[in-house]
Protein backbone atom coordinates (compact mmCIF):
# COMPACT_ATOMS: atom_id res chain seq x y z
CA UNK A 1 0.00 0.00 0.00
CA UNK A 2 2.67 2.73 1.13
CA UNK A 3 4.34 2.25 -2.64
CA UNK A 4 1.28 3.94 -4.28
CA UNK A 5 0.71 6.17 -1.41
CA UNK A 6 2.70 9.12 -3.12
CA UNK A 7 0.81 8.51 -6.52
CA UNK A 8 -2.11 9.56 -4.71
CA UNK A 9 -3.67 12.84 -4.54
CA UNK A 10 -2.99 14.76 -1.07
CA UNK A 11 -6.18 16.10 -0.84
CA UNK A 12 -9.80 15.20 -1.98
CA UNK A 13 -12.61 17.02 -1.74
CA UNK A 14 -15.83 15.08 -2.19
CA UNK A 15 -19.37 17.20 -3.07
CA UNK A 16 -22.06 15.06 -1.75
CA UNK A 17 -21.46 12.63 0.72
CA UNK A 18 -24.41 10.07 0.02
CA UNK A 19 -24.10 6.12 -0.75
CA UNK A 20 -21.09 7.13 -3.58
CA UNK A 21 -19.41 9.98 -2.08
CA UNK A 22 -18.95 8.13 1.43
CA UNK A 23 -18.03 4.90 -0.44
CA UNK A 24 -15.22 7.15 -2.17
CA UNK A 25 -14.50 8.91 0.90
CA UNK A 26 -14.05 5.59 2.75
CA UNK A 27 -12.49 3.91 -0.09
CA UNK A 28 -9.62 6.92 0.42
CA UNK A 29 -9.64 6.39 3.53
CA UNK A 30 -8.91 2.85 3.88
CA UNK A 31 -6.05 3.30 1.73
CA UNK A 32 -4.34 6.47 1.50
CA UNK A 33 -4.95 7.36 5.44
CA UNK A 34 -2.42 10.41 4.79
CA UNK A 35 -4.90 11.87 2.15
CA UNK A 36 -6.98 15.25 3.54
CA UNK A 37 -10.76 14.39 2.73
CA UNK A 38 -12.67 17.19 3.03
CA UNK A 39 -16.85 16.31 2.65
CA UNK A 40 -19.12 19.21 0.74
CA UNK A 41 -22.77 19.29 1.36
CA UNK A 42 -25.61 21.37 2.69
CA UNK A 43 -26.07 19.51 6.01
CA UNK A 44 -23.75 20.94 8.94
CA UNK A 45 -25.67 17.89 10.94
CA UNK A 46 -24.92 15.01 8.35
CA UNK A 47 -21.22 16.27 7.61
CA UNK A 48 -20.36 16.43 11.13
CA UNK A 49 -22.03 12.96 11.32
CA UNK A 50 -19.74 11.86 8.53
CA UNK A 51 -16.71 13.25 10.11
CA UNK A 52 -17.61 11.12 13.25
CA UNK A 53 -18.42 8.13 11.22
CA UNK A 54 -14.07 8.34 9.90
CA UNK A 55 -14.85 9.06 6.59
CA UNK A 56 -14.13 12.76 5.92
CA UNK A 57 -11.14 14.54 7.97
CA UNK A 58 -13.10 18.03 7.21
CA UNK A 59 -16.10 19.53 6.45
CA UNK A 60 -18.03 22.87 4.81
CA UNK A 61 -21.16 23.60 3.75
CA UNK A 62 -19.70 26.25 0.79
CA UNK A 63 -17.20 26.88 -1.46
CA UNK A 64 -14.72 29.23 -1.03
CA UNK A 65 -11.32 30.39 -2.69
CA UNK A 66 -9.09 29.20 0.58
CA UNK A 67 -10.55 25.45 -0.12
CA UNK A 68 -9.08 25.74 -3.30
CA UNK A 69 -6.44 27.31 -3.19
CA UNK A 70 -4.32 23.94 -3.01
CA UNK A 71 -4.19 21.41 -5.42
CA UNK A 72 -6.84 19.04 -4.83
CA UNK A 73 -9.11 16.55 -6.41
CA UNK A 74 -12.87 17.82 -6.41
CA UNK A 75 -14.98 14.43 -6.55
CA UNK A 76 -18.91 15.77 -7.75
CA UNK A 77 -21.13 12.75 -6.44
CA UNK A 78 -24.66 15.13 -6.48
CA UNK A 79 -27.85 14.25 -8.84
CA UNK A 80 -26.41 14.50 -12.14
CA UNK A 81 -28.30 17.59 -13.29
CA UNK A 82 -26.31 19.66 -10.19
CA UNK A 83 -23.20 18.88 -11.08
CA UNK A 84 -22.02 21.32 -14.08
CA UNK A 85 -23.35 24.49 -12.36
CA UNK A 86 -21.26 23.37 -9.67
CA UNK A 87 -18.42 22.93 -11.80
CA UNK A 88 -18.53 26.06 -13.08
CA UNK A 89 -18.23 27.95 -9.62
CA UNK A 90 -15.85 25.14 -8.15
CA UNK A 91 -13.71 26.33 -11.78
CA UNK A 92 -14.01 30.22 -11.00
CA UNK A 93 -12.39 29.72 -7.65
CA UNK A 94 -9.85 27.26 -8.59
CA UNK A 95 -5.91 27.71 -7.71
CA UNK A 96 -3.32 25.30 -9.30
CA UNK A 97 -3.61 22.02 -9.75
CA UNK A 98 -7.42 21.83 -8.75
CA UNK A 99 -8.79 19.10 -10.86
CA UNK A 100 -12.46 17.93 -11.29
CA UNK A 101 -14.16 14.96 -11.78
CA UNK A 102 -17.62 13.25 -10.80
CA UNK A 103 -19.43 9.76 -10.67
CA UNK A 104 -22.78 10.65 -12.09
CA UNK A 105 -24.71 8.09 -14.16
CA UNK A 106 -24.85 10.64 -17.39
CA UNK A 107 -22.33 12.29 -19.29
CA UNK A 108 -23.49 14.05 -22.35
CA UNK A 109 -25.43 16.44 -20.18
CA UNK A 110 -22.41 17.02 -17.85
CA UNK A 111 -19.68 17.08 -20.22
CA UNK A 112 -21.09 19.39 -22.42
CA UNK A 113 -22.54 21.61 -19.58
CA UNK A 114 -18.97 22.02 -18.61
CA UNK A 115 -18.00 22.65 -21.65
CA UNK A 116 -19.59 25.91 -21.67
CA UNK A 117 -17.90 27.15 -18.95
CA UNK A 118 -14.34 27.35 -20.88
CA UNK A 119 -12.15 27.11 -17.34
CA UNK A 120 -14.41 24.50 -16.05
CA UNK A 121 -13.53 22.52 -19.32
CA UNK A 122 -10.11 23.34 -18.78
CA UNK A 123 -10.06 21.40 -15.37
CA UNK A 124 -12.74 18.75 -15.42
CA UNK A 125 -12.69 15.25 -16.47
CA UNK A 126 -15.97 13.38 -16.48
CA UNK A 127 -16.26 9.96 -15.13
CA UNK A 128 -18.54 7.12 -14.33
CA UNK A 129 -18.01 4.13 -11.67
CA UNK A 130 -20.53 1.98 -12.36
CA UNK A 131 -21.35 0.60 -8.68
CA UNK A 132 -23.89 1.84 -6.19
CA UNK A 133 -27.10 0.13 -4.16
CA UNK A 134 -30.51 1.04 -3.80
CA UNK A 135 -30.12 2.26 -0.42
CA UNK A 136 -28.70 6.28 -0.03
CA UNK A 137 -26.79 8.00 2.58
CA UNK A 138 -23.42 7.61 3.94
CA UNK A 139 -24.63 4.83 6.52
CA UNK A 140 -24.32 2.42 3.10
CA UNK A 141 -20.73 3.80 2.13
CA UNK A 142 -18.44 0.84 1.55
CA UNK A 143 -14.67 1.30 1.52
CA UNK A 144 -14.95 -1.44 -1.01
CA UNK A 145 -17.70 -0.46 -3.54
CA UNK A 146 -15.78 0.17 -6.66
CA UNK A 147 -13.14 -2.74 -6.15
CA UNK A 148 -13.11 -4.48 -8.95
CA UNK A 149 -15.55 -2.24 -11.24
CA UNK A 150 -15.34 -0.52 -14.10
CA UNK A 151 -15.12 3.20 -14.32
CA UNK A 152 -15.88 5.15 -17.24
CA UNK A 153 -13.27 7.79 -17.94
CA UNK A 154 -14.34 10.74 -20.90
CA UNK A 155 -11.41 11.97 -22.08
CA UNK A 156 -10.80 15.89 -22.07
CA UNK A 157 -8.59 17.74 -24.38
CA UNK A 158 -6.00 17.49 -21.56
CA UNK A 159 -4.38 14.16 -21.35
CA UNK A 160 -2.62 15.16 -18.24
CA UNK A 161 -5.72 15.74 -16.60
CA UNK A 162 -7.43 12.69 -17.89
CA UNK A 163 -4.58 10.44 -16.67
CA UNK A 164 -4.53 12.03 -13.58
CA UNK A 165 -8.53 11.33 -13.11
CA UNK A 166 -8.00 7.87 -14.19
CA UNK A 167 -5.28 6.81 -11.89
CA UNK A 168 -7.64 8.72 -9.07
CA UNK A 169 -10.45 6.29 -9.65
CA UNK A 170 -7.60 3.24 -10.24
CA UNK A 171 -6.47 3.84 -6.92
CA UNK A 172 -10.14 3.64 -4.99
CA UNK A 173 -9.90 -0.40 -7.02
CA UNK A 174 -11.79 0.41 -10.09
CA UNK A 175 -10.94 -0.69 -13.82
CA UNK A 176 -10.71 2.54 -16.42
CA UNK A 177 -12.63 2.12 -19.53
CA UNK A 178 -12.48 5.49 -21.60
CA UNK A 179 -14.84 6.56 -24.10
CA UNK A 180 -16.99 9.14 -25.21
CA UNK A 181 -19.67 10.43 -23.67
CA UNK A 182 -22.33 9.55 -26.23
CA UNK A 183 -21.47 6.34 -26.69
CA UNK A 184 -21.49 5.79 -22.28
CA UNK A 185 -24.95 7.08 -22.83
CA UNK A 186 -25.65 5.04 -25.29
CA UNK A 187 -24.41 2.15 -23.11
CA UNK A 188 -25.80 2.75 -19.97
CA UNK A 189 -29.67 3.68 -21.53
CA UNK A 190 -29.33 -0.06 -22.34
CA UNK A 191 -27.15 -0.90 -19.43
CA UNK A 192 -28.41 0.60 -16.35
CA UNK A 193 -31.17 3.11 -17.26
CA UNK A 194 -33.20 0.27 -19.03
CA UNK A 195 -33.12 -1.94 -16.41
CA UNK A 196 -34.24 0.90 -13.85
CA UNK A 197 -37.66 0.94 -15.85
CA UNK A 198 -38.10 -2.50 -15.93
CA UNK A 199 -37.64 -3.17 -12.97
CA UNK A 200 -40.01 -0.74 -11.88
CA UNK A 201 -42.62 -1.58 -14.41
CA UNK A 202 -42.57 -4.97 -13.04
CA UNK A 203 -42.99 -3.63 -9.56
CA UNK A 204 -45.91 -1.20 -10.62
CA UNK A 205 -48.02 -3.87 -12.14
CA UNK A 206 -48.70 -6.31 -8.91
CA UNK A 207 -51.38 -5.87 -6.79
CA UNK A 208 -51.17 -5.24 -2.98
CA UNK A 209 -52.61 -8.53 -2.87
CA UNK A 210 -50.37 -10.31 -5.77
CA UNK A 211 -47.31 -9.05 -4.01
CA UNK A 212 -47.94 -12.18 -1.30
CA UNK A 213 -47.46 -14.61 -4.22
CA UNK A 214 -43.58 -13.52 -5.26
CA UNK A 215 -40.67 -15.17 -4.87
CA UNK A 216 -37.22 -14.90 -5.04
CA UNK A 217 -37.16 -14.08 -8.84
CA UNK A 218 -39.48 -10.91 -8.22
CA UNK A 219 -37.15 -9.61 -5.48
CA UNK A 220 -34.02 -10.08 -7.90
CA UNK A 221 -36.06 -8.70 -10.83
CA UNK A 222 -37.28 -5.59 -8.88
CA UNK A 223 -34.74 -4.74 -6.49
CA UNK A 224 -33.65 -1.73 -7.90
CA UNK A 225 -36.88 -0.55 -8.37
CA UNK A 226 -36.71 0.94 -4.85
CA UNK A 227 -34.19 3.01 -5.24
CA UNK A 228 -34.52 7.09 -4.79
CA UNK A 229 -36.77 8.33 -7.37
CA UNK A 230 -35.39 12.02 -7.50
CA UNK A 231 -32.15 10.73 -8.21
CA UNK A 232 -33.63 8.38 -11.45
CA UNK A 233 -35.42 11.32 -12.48
CA UNK A 234 -32.04 13.12 -12.89
CA UNK A 235 -30.58 10.15 -14.38
CA UNK A 236 -33.48 9.34 -16.94
CA UNK A 237 -34.22 13.44 -18.02
CA UNK A 238 -30.42 13.35 -18.45
CA UNK A 239 -29.98 10.54 -20.85
CA UNK A 240 -33.87 11.11 -22.54
CA UNK A 241 -33.48 10.55 -25.93
CA UNK A 242 -31.42 7.23 -25.50
CA UNK A 243 -33.38 5.90 -22.89
CA UNK A 244 -36.46 6.78 -25.10
CA UNK A 245 -34.88 4.43 -27.61
CA UNK A 246 -33.92 1.70 -25.05
CA UNK A 247 -37.64 2.01 -24.23
CA UNK A 248 -39.05 1.52 -27.88
CA UNK A 249 -36.69 -1.55 -28.34
CA UNK A 250 -37.79 -3.21 -24.70
CA UNK A 251 -41.50 -2.47 -25.96
CA UNK A 252 -41.35 -3.95 -28.98
CA UNK A 253 -39.59 -6.98 -27.64
CA UNK A 254 -42.44 -7.40 -25.19
CA UNK A 255 -44.97 -7.05 -27.91
CA UNK A 256 -43.48 -9.65 -29.59
CA UNK A 257 -43.34 -12.29 -26.98
CA UNK A 258 -46.54 -11.46 -26.60
CA UNK A 259 -47.41 -12.08 -30.24
CA UNK A 260 -46.11 -15.22 -30.32
CA UNK A 261 -47.32 -16.74 -27.24
CA UNK A 262 -51.08 -15.38 -28.63
CA UNK A 263 -50.05 -17.42 -31.89
CA UNK A 264 -49.29 -19.89 -30.12
CA UNK A 265 -45.85 -20.03 -31.40
CA UNK A 266 -44.23 -21.64 -28.97
CA UNK A 267 -40.82 -23.17 -29.90
CA UNK A 268 -39.89 -18.94 -30.97
CA UNK A 269 -40.54 -17.90 -27.85
CA UNK A 270 -38.28 -21.29 -26.30
CA UNK A 271 -35.58 -19.74 -28.53
CA UNK A 272 -35.86 -16.40 -27.65
CA UNK A 273 -36.18 -16.92 -24.03
CA UNK A 274 -32.79 -19.91 -24.79
CA UNK A 275 -30.63 -16.76 -26.71
CA UNK A 276 -31.67 -14.76 -23.40
CA UNK A 277 -30.27 -17.31 -21.12
CA UNK A 278 -27.51 -17.53 -22.93
CA UNK A 279 -26.11 -13.90 -23.17
CA UNK A 280 -27.02 -13.53 -18.92
CA UNK A 281 -24.59 -16.37 -18.61
CA UNK A 282 -22.32 -14.69 -20.02
CA UNK A 283 -22.04 -12.27 -16.67
CA UNK A 284 -21.99 -15.67 -14.65
CA UNK A 285 -18.56 -16.55 -16.56
CA UNK B 1 -39.09 -32.77 15.48
CA UNK B 2 -40.36 -36.64 16.62
CA UNK B 3 -44.02 -35.19 17.72
CA UNK B 4 -44.47 -33.89 14.37
CA UNK B 5 -43.81 -37.50 12.97
CA UNK B 6 -47.47 -39.21 13.54
CA UNK B 7 -48.72 -36.50 11.33
CA UNK B 8 -46.48 -36.98 8.52
CA UNK B 9 -46.80 -39.32 5.29
CA UNK B 10 -45.17 -42.84 5.70
CA UNK B 11 -43.93 -42.75 2.21
CA UNK B 12 -43.33 -40.20 -0.33
CA UNK B 13 -43.05 -40.59 -4.18
CA UNK B 14 -41.08 -37.83 -5.79
CA UNK B 15 -41.53 -37.97 -9.37
CA UNK B 16 -38.32 -35.69 -11.14
CA UNK B 17 -35.93 -35.14 -8.65
CA UNK B 18 -34.68 -31.93 -10.03
CA UNK B 19 -33.91 -28.70 -8.19
CA UNK B 20 -37.81 -28.64 -6.72
CA UNK B 21 -38.34 -32.04 -6.25
CA UNK B 22 -34.77 -32.78 -4.84
CA UNK B 23 -35.42 -30.04 -2.62
CA UNK B 24 -38.90 -31.91 -1.47
CA UNK B 25 -36.64 -35.34 -1.23
CA UNK B 26 -33.93 -33.07 1.02
CA UNK B 27 -36.67 -31.30 3.36
CA UNK B 28 -38.59 -34.87 4.25
CA UNK B 29 -34.95 -36.53 5.06
CA UNK B 30 -34.27 -33.79 7.12
CA UNK B 31 -37.41 -33.34 9.14
CA UNK B 32 -39.12 -37.08 9.02
CA UNK B 33 -35.92 -39.19 8.75
CA UNK B 34 -38.36 -42.08 9.44
CA UNK B 35 -40.07 -41.39 5.72
CA UNK B 36 -39.44 -43.44 3.04
CA UNK B 37 -38.82 -41.35 -0.47
CA UNK B 38 -39.36 -43.03 -3.38
CA UNK B 39 -37.44 -41.60 -6.66
CA UNK B 40 -39.03 -41.30 -10.00
CA UNK B 41 -37.85 -40.65 -13.39
CA UNK B 42 -36.09 -41.68 -16.90
CA UNK B 43 -32.37 -41.88 -16.05
CA UNK B 44 -31.24 -44.58 -13.46
CA UNK B 45 -27.97 -42.88 -13.32
CA UNK B 46 -29.00 -39.16 -12.12
CA UNK B 47 -31.62 -41.27 -9.58
CA UNK B 48 -28.67 -43.48 -7.90
CA UNK B 49 -26.51 -40.39 -7.89
CA UNK B 50 -29.58 -38.80 -5.75
CA UNK B 51 -29.93 -41.61 -3.40
CA UNK B 52 -25.84 -41.97 -3.23
CA UNK B 53 -26.62 -37.67 -2.28
CA UNK B 54 -29.01 -38.89 0.75
CA UNK B 55 -31.98 -37.49 -1.26
CA UNK B 56 -34.00 -40.40 -1.76
CA UNK B 57 -34.22 -44.24 -0.64
CA UNK B 58 -35.14 -45.90 -2.94
CA UNK B 59 -35.84 -45.35 -6.63
CA UNK B 60 -37.94 -46.50 -9.70
CA UNK B 61 -37.91 -45.57 -13.55
CA UNK B 62 -41.63 -46.84 -14.13
CA UNK B 63 -44.28 -46.96 -12.68
CA UNK B 64 -46.13 -49.93 -11.20
CA UNK B 65 -48.86 -51.31 -9.36
CA UNK B 66 -46.41 -52.60 -6.54
CA UNK B 67 -44.78 -48.87 -6.17
CA UNK B 68 -48.77 -47.71 -5.59
CA UNK B 69 -50.20 -50.25 -3.85
CA UNK B 70 -49.57 -48.64 -0.12
CA UNK B 71 -50.84 -45.38 0.98
CA UNK B 72 -48.54 -42.70 -0.20
CA UNK B 73 -48.22 -38.94 -1.53
CA UNK B 74 -47.04 -38.59 -4.94
CA UNK B 75 -45.65 -35.59 -5.91
CA UNK B 76 -44.83 -34.07 -9.50
CA UNK B 77 -42.11 -31.98 -9.79
CA UNK B 78 -41.81 -31.98 -13.61
CA UNK B 79 -42.19 -29.11 -16.32
CA UNK B 80 -46.15 -28.35 -16.01
CA UNK B 81 -47.14 -29.98 -19.30
CA UNK B 82 -46.39 -33.49 -17.95
CA UNK B 83 -48.27 -33.39 -14.80
CA UNK B 84 -51.59 -33.90 -16.04
CA UNK B 85 -51.31 -36.94 -18.19
CA UNK B 86 -48.89 -38.90 -15.54
CA UNK B 87 -51.43 -38.25 -12.69
CA UNK B 88 -53.71 -40.15 -14.94
CA UNK B 89 -50.89 -43.12 -14.95
CA UNK B 90 -50.63 -43.06 -11.32
CA UNK B 91 -54.36 -43.07 -10.76
CA UNK B 92 -55.13 -45.59 -13.04
CA UNK B 93 -52.78 -47.81 -10.69
CA UNK B 94 -53.33 -46.09 -7.09
CA UNK B 95 -54.29 -48.25 -4.04
CA UNK B 96 -56.32 -47.27 -0.99
CA UNK B 97 -54.75 -44.32 0.60
CA UNK B 98 -52.89 -42.69 -2.40
CA UNK B 99 -52.84 -38.97 -2.98
CA UNK B 100 -51.18 -37.39 -5.72
CA UNK B 101 -49.76 -33.26 -5.67
CA UNK B 102 -47.56 -31.32 -7.88
CA UNK B 103 -45.34 -27.99 -7.43
CA UNK B 104 -46.04 -26.80 -11.24
CA UNK B 105 -45.91 -23.29 -11.44
CA UNK B 106 -49.42 -23.20 -13.54
CA UNK B 107 -52.65 -24.75 -11.94
CA UNK B 108 -55.52 -24.23 -14.67
CA UNK B 109 -53.87 -26.25 -17.23
CA UNK B 110 -52.79 -29.12 -14.04
CA UNK B 111 -56.31 -29.44 -12.70
CA UNK B 112 -58.29 -29.12 -15.90
CA UNK B 113 -56.18 -31.85 -17.42
CA UNK B 114 -56.79 -33.69 -14.21
CA UNK B 115 -60.37 -33.20 -13.85
CA UNK B 116 -60.60 -34.68 -17.48
CA UNK B 117 -60.11 -38.01 -15.80
CA UNK B 118 -62.35 -38.95 -12.96
CA UNK B 119 -60.02 -41.04 -11.08
CA UNK B 120 -57.10 -38.64 -11.01
CA UNK B 121 -59.21 -35.74 -10.11
CA UNK B 122 -60.48 -38.10 -7.02
CA UNK B 123 -56.81 -38.29 -5.60
CA UNK B 124 -55.34 -34.75 -7.21
CA UNK B 125 -54.65 -31.60 -5.20
CA UNK B 126 -52.59 -29.34 -6.74
CA UNK B 127 -50.29 -26.89 -4.98
CA UNK B 128 -47.74 -24.60 -6.21
CA UNK B 129 -44.59 -23.81 -3.30
CA UNK B 130 -43.58 -20.34 -4.43
CA UNK B 131 -39.69 -21.29 -4.40
CA UNK B 132 -37.23 -21.99 -6.96
CA UNK B 133 -33.62 -20.97 -7.89
CA UNK B 134 -32.81 -20.29 -11.95
CA UNK B 135 -30.07 -23.38 -11.18
CA UNK B 136 -31.31 -27.14 -12.03
CA UNK B 137 -30.47 -30.47 -10.76
CA UNK B 138 -30.99 -31.76 -7.54
CA UNK B 139 -27.21 -30.75 -6.81
CA UNK B 140 -29.10 -27.47 -6.06
CA UNK B 141 -31.56 -29.18 -4.09
CA UNK B 142 -32.12 -27.14 -0.53
CA UNK B 143 -33.31 -28.80 2.28
CA UNK B 144 -35.05 -25.32 3.78
CA UNK B 145 -35.59 -24.14 -0.01
CA UNK B 146 -39.63 -24.13 1.33
CA UNK B 147 -39.25 -22.82 4.81
CA UNK B 148 -41.40 -19.44 5.62
CA UNK B 149 -42.38 -19.05 1.41
CA UNK B 150 -45.99 -19.55 0.53
CA UNK B 151 -47.29 -22.31 -0.71
CA UNK B 152 -50.74 -21.97 -3.19
CA UNK B 153 -52.88 -25.26 -2.56
CA UNK B 154 -56.06 -25.37 -5.38
CA UNK B 155 -58.97 -27.39 -2.79
CA UNK B 156 -60.45 -30.21 -4.87
CA UNK B 157 -63.94 -31.77 -3.84
CA UNK B 158 -62.43 -33.59 -1.33
CA UNK B 159 -61.97 -31.93 1.85
CA UNK B 160 -60.11 -34.73 3.50
CA UNK B 161 -57.56 -34.59 0.57
CA UNK B 162 -57.20 -30.96 0.46
CA UNK B 163 -56.24 -30.88 4.04
CA UNK B 164 -53.37 -33.93 3.83
CA UNK B 165 -51.79 -32.01 0.84
CA UNK B 166 -52.07 -28.76 2.98
CA UNK B 167 -50.44 -30.98 5.94
CA UNK B 168 -47.98 -32.18 3.62
CA UNK B 169 -46.50 -28.47 1.82
CA UNK B 170 -46.93 -27.29 5.74
CA UNK B 171 -44.50 -29.85 7.16
CA UNK B 172 -41.95 -29.17 4.70
CA UNK B 173 -42.24 -25.40 6.11
CA UNK B 174 -44.93 -23.45 3.19
CA UNK B 175 -47.27 -21.28 4.43
CA UNK B 176 -50.51 -22.05 2.88
CA UNK B 177 -53.02 -20.31 1.07
CA UNK B 178 -55.54 -21.79 -0.26
CA UNK B 179 -57.17 -20.20 -4.18
CA UNK B 180 -58.76 -21.25 -7.23
CA UNK B 181 -56.45 -22.24 -10.28
CA UNK B 182 -58.37 -19.32 -12.16
CA UNK B 183 -56.87 -16.54 -9.09
CA UNK B 184 -53.66 -18.57 -9.12
CA UNK B 185 -52.61 -18.15 -12.70
CA UNK B 186 -53.94 -14.77 -13.07
CA UNK B 187 -51.26 -13.29 -9.98
CA UNK B 188 -48.60 -15.33 -10.86
CA UNK B 189 -48.89 -14.32 -14.51
CA UNK B 190 -47.65 -10.80 -12.56
CA UNK B 191 -46.12 -12.24 -9.74
CA UNK B 192 -43.93 -14.58 -11.72
CA UNK B 193 -43.78 -15.14 -15.23
CA UNK B 194 -44.31 -11.17 -16.64
CA UNK B 195 -41.30 -10.90 -14.26
CA UNK B 196 -39.26 -14.01 -15.93
CA UNK B 197 -39.97 -12.14 -19.41
CA UNK B 198 -39.25 -8.53 -18.21
CA UNK B 199 -35.97 -9.94 -17.16
CA UNK B 200 -34.97 -11.81 -20.13
CA UNK B 201 -36.25 -9.10 -22.58
CA UNK B 202 -34.10 -6.18 -20.45
CA UNK B 203 -30.94 -9.20 -20.79
CA UNK B 204 -31.49 -9.42 -24.49
CA UNK B 205 -31.56 -5.86 -25.77
CA UNK B 206 -27.82 -5.37 -24.25
CA UNK B 207 -25.07 -5.90 -27.06
CA UNK B 208 -22.09 -8.04 -26.22
CA UNK B 209 -19.88 -4.99 -25.62
CA UNK B 210 -23.14 -3.28 -22.90
CA UNK B 211 -22.39 -6.17 -21.02
CA UNK B 212 -19.00 -4.67 -19.47
CA UNK B 213 -20.83 -1.91 -18.65
CA UNK B 214 -23.34 -3.17 -16.51
CA UNK B 215 -23.51 -3.18 -12.54
CA UNK B 216 -25.18 -5.02 -9.93
CA UNK B 217 -28.72 -3.79 -10.89
CA UNK B 218 -28.79 -5.17 -14.77
CA UNK B 219 -27.03 -8.18 -12.42
CA UNK B 220 -30.24 -8.37 -10.21
CA UNK B 221 -32.89 -7.43 -12.49
CA UNK B 222 -31.57 -9.94 -15.43
CA UNK B 223 -30.39 -12.97 -12.58
CA UNK B 224 -33.50 -15.19 -13.54
CA UNK B 225 -33.41 -14.72 -17.46
CA UNK B 226 -30.49 -17.80 -16.90
CA UNK B 227 -32.81 -20.21 -16.11
CA UNK B 228 -34.00 -23.44 -17.95
CA UNK B 229 -35.72 -21.67 -21.26
CA UNK B 230 -37.54 -25.34 -21.85
CA UNK B 231 -39.08 -25.36 -18.54
CA UNK B 232 -40.19 -21.78 -18.72
CA UNK B 233 -41.91 -22.00 -22.74
CA UNK B 234 -43.52 -24.76 -20.51
CA UNK B 235 -44.78 -22.28 -17.39
CA UNK B 236 -45.55 -19.98 -20.19
CA UNK B 237 -47.59 -21.75 -22.55
CA UNK B 238 -49.19 -23.14 -19.57
CA UNK B 239 -50.92 -19.59 -18.93
CA UNK B 240 -51.04 -17.88 -21.85
CA UNK B 241 -53.79 -15.73 -21.70
CA UNK B 242 -53.45 -14.33 -18.78
CA UNK B 243 -48.89 -13.98 -19.60
CA UNK B 244 -50.02 -12.34 -22.27
CA UNK B 245 -52.30 -9.89 -20.73
CA UNK B 246 -49.82 -9.03 -18.29
CA UNK B 247 -47.19 -7.87 -21.02
CA UNK B 248 -49.80 -6.00 -22.36
CA UNK B 249 -49.96 -3.79 -19.19
CA UNK B 250 -46.35 -4.16 -19.21
CA UNK B 251 -45.87 -2.76 -22.99
CA UNK B 252 -48.16 0.20 -22.00
CA UNK B 253 -46.65 1.53 -19.05
CA UNK B 254 -43.30 1.40 -20.60
CA UNK B 255 -44.73 3.54 -23.43
CA UNK B 256 -45.85 5.58 -20.75
CA UNK B 257 -42.61 6.17 -19.58
CA UNK B 258 -41.44 6.75 -22.88
CA UNK B 259 -43.82 9.55 -23.68
CA UNK B 260 -43.59 11.36 -20.65
CA UNK B 261 -39.66 11.30 -21.17
CA UNK B 262 -39.99 12.65 -24.60
CA UNK B 263 -42.67 14.57 -23.20
CA UNK B 264 -40.22 16.45 -20.79
CA UNK B 265 -42.74 15.43 -18.19
CA UNK B 266 -40.67 14.35 -15.58
CA UNK B 267 -42.83 15.10 -12.68
CA UNK B 268 -44.91 12.44 -13.37
CA UNK B 269 -41.67 10.26 -14.00
CA UNK B 270 -40.78 11.26 -10.39
CA UNK B 271 -44.30 10.26 -9.55
CA UNK B 272 -44.27 6.92 -11.45
CA UNK B 273 -41.08 6.04 -9.89
CA UNK B 274 -41.93 7.03 -6.63
CA UNK B 275 -45.16 4.84 -6.15
CA UNK B 276 -43.23 2.00 -7.94
CA UNK B 277 -40.62 2.17 -5.22
CA UNK B 278 -43.12 2.91 -2.08
CA UNK B 279 -44.98 -0.39 -3.60
CA UNK B 280 -41.40 -2.25 -3.43
CA UNK B 281 -40.12 -1.64 -0.49
CA UNK B 282 -43.59 -3.39 0.85
CA UNK B 283 -41.79 -6.16 0.67
CA UNK B 284 -39.10 -5.17 2.45
CA UNK B 285 -40.67 -4.19 5.30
Amino acid sequence: MSDREPEFENRVVVVGVGLIGGSVAAAIRQRFPACEVIGVGRSTQRLAAARSAGLITAFQTEWSAKLLAEPCMVVFCLPVHLIAAQAAEVASLAGEGVLITDAGSVKGQICNGVAADPAAAKIFVGAHPIAGGEQGGFEYAEADLFDGKVCVVVPSQCEQATERTSRFWSALGCRIIKMSAEQHDRALAYSSHLPHLMAAATAAVVSREQLELTGSGFRDTTRIAAGDASLWRSILAGNRREVALALRDAEQLLAKYRQLLEAGADDEIESLLQAAAVHRQRLNQ
